[in-house]
């Protein structure tokens, strides 16, 4: 195997780092963050960190980036307090990267990809339209990273619309059958199809198909 | 769509919602994060929550449940200081699964499982051999979650192991190629595939494909 200690990892060049580290925390979920500024300005914005934190309440997290680069999606999200989560799927993928380009403040990811903001519920922040799972979060904590300044960021999810398709008896939620996708590293898109769903696991007990 | 609101999600059965909410995040990381006591007692389990936080330094977070239950993991890791996290494979997916069940602290989960410790570099904290990615991390932080009394750990990368093959000459590590899986809500393992690598995007230009 090849092997990085950490003085090997400090002293690789930077993208070849950025490249590395990126795909080391396995696959990552593809999500649009929506969010309109109080004047109405809309934003969007691919992240690959969004992350389960409970089921009751239930609660998503989120990391931003430090504070030196524009974070229009953060000063949005603390102006009205409310987000929409986006998954990405197959037909959006270049469209989605593409909200990852700087554009100031003044500029509407919408008006620069075929992206289209959905308004429902009176909730003020855009959906993505056609997205096959759409969440409505309200913001609750937020967390300063002290060792390199990033901010996780805590919401609960308000409203959650799901394609009827994907979901399943059980309240499983097929995200392959809605061609959502992975990202692996900071730039690779994915793919998956399920290998088997598990049952519960029980001590001294081989583990089962779940289903079985 | 299907809609519920947040009254609708608090009224779900449990399992049900359990299902719903971990399903929502999108696709989750699968990994498998080693422990070792002072004593020198080894634990191994299961995590979907392991995030990407930053490439310099090279910071991983991963989120506990609440103090309520049985943390081995954490107990162990703070007694330390270290711990390992290694990416699941097709191969050992039910073992992982396996080590979700609730033994006590005496018992380690490599005797109870198909797998196997691997020490290398005097790190106290066991590897699971075979693993296509080994991590090993050192403990920098951790932050409590008010709302739901969950727990985010970060930690930083002292040794990374990388099967060869994975690893690309820009830095960029193909999980797919390892067999490496994810996770679609609580229990369905997940194989994936690459639908493209893209560009570094910039405003006002199409997206493109990666080495193009």
């Amino acid at each position: 195997m090849k092997h990085f200690n950490s003085s090997n990892i400090d002293d690789l060049e930077k993208l070849y780092r950025i490249n590395l580290i990126n795909s080391v925390s396995g696959y990552k979920s593809a999500n649009l963050i929506g969010t309109a500024s109080k004047k109405g300005l809309l934003n969007v914005a691919i992240f690959s960190s969004v992350t389960h934190y409970g089921s009751n309440p239930p609660i998503l997290g989120f990391v931003m980036r430090p504070a030196s680069v524009p974070r229009h999606t953060y000063e949005n999200l603390k102006e009205t307090g409310f987000y929409t989560i986006n998954h990405i799927h197959n037909d959006i993928v270049r469209n989605a990267h593409h909200t990852s380009a700087r554009y100031n403040r003044d500029t509407s990811e919408f008006e620069k990809t075929n992206l289209q903001p959905e308004f429902k519920d009176e909730f003020i922040a855009p959906y993505v339209k056609d997205c096959p799972v759409q969440i409505g979060i309200r913001f609750i904590e937020e967390h300063h990273i002290k060792v390199n300044n990033t901010i996780l960021i805590l919401g609960q999810i308000e409203h959650l619309y799901i394609k009827e398709n994907l979901l399943k008896q059980d309240g499983f939620v097929s995200l392959s059958e809605g061609n959502i996708v992975s990202i692996n590293g900071l730039d690779c898109y994915n793919k998956s199809e399920p290998l088997e769903r598990l049952k519960y696991a029980k001590p001294n007990q081989e583990v089962e198909k779940y289903g079985s």
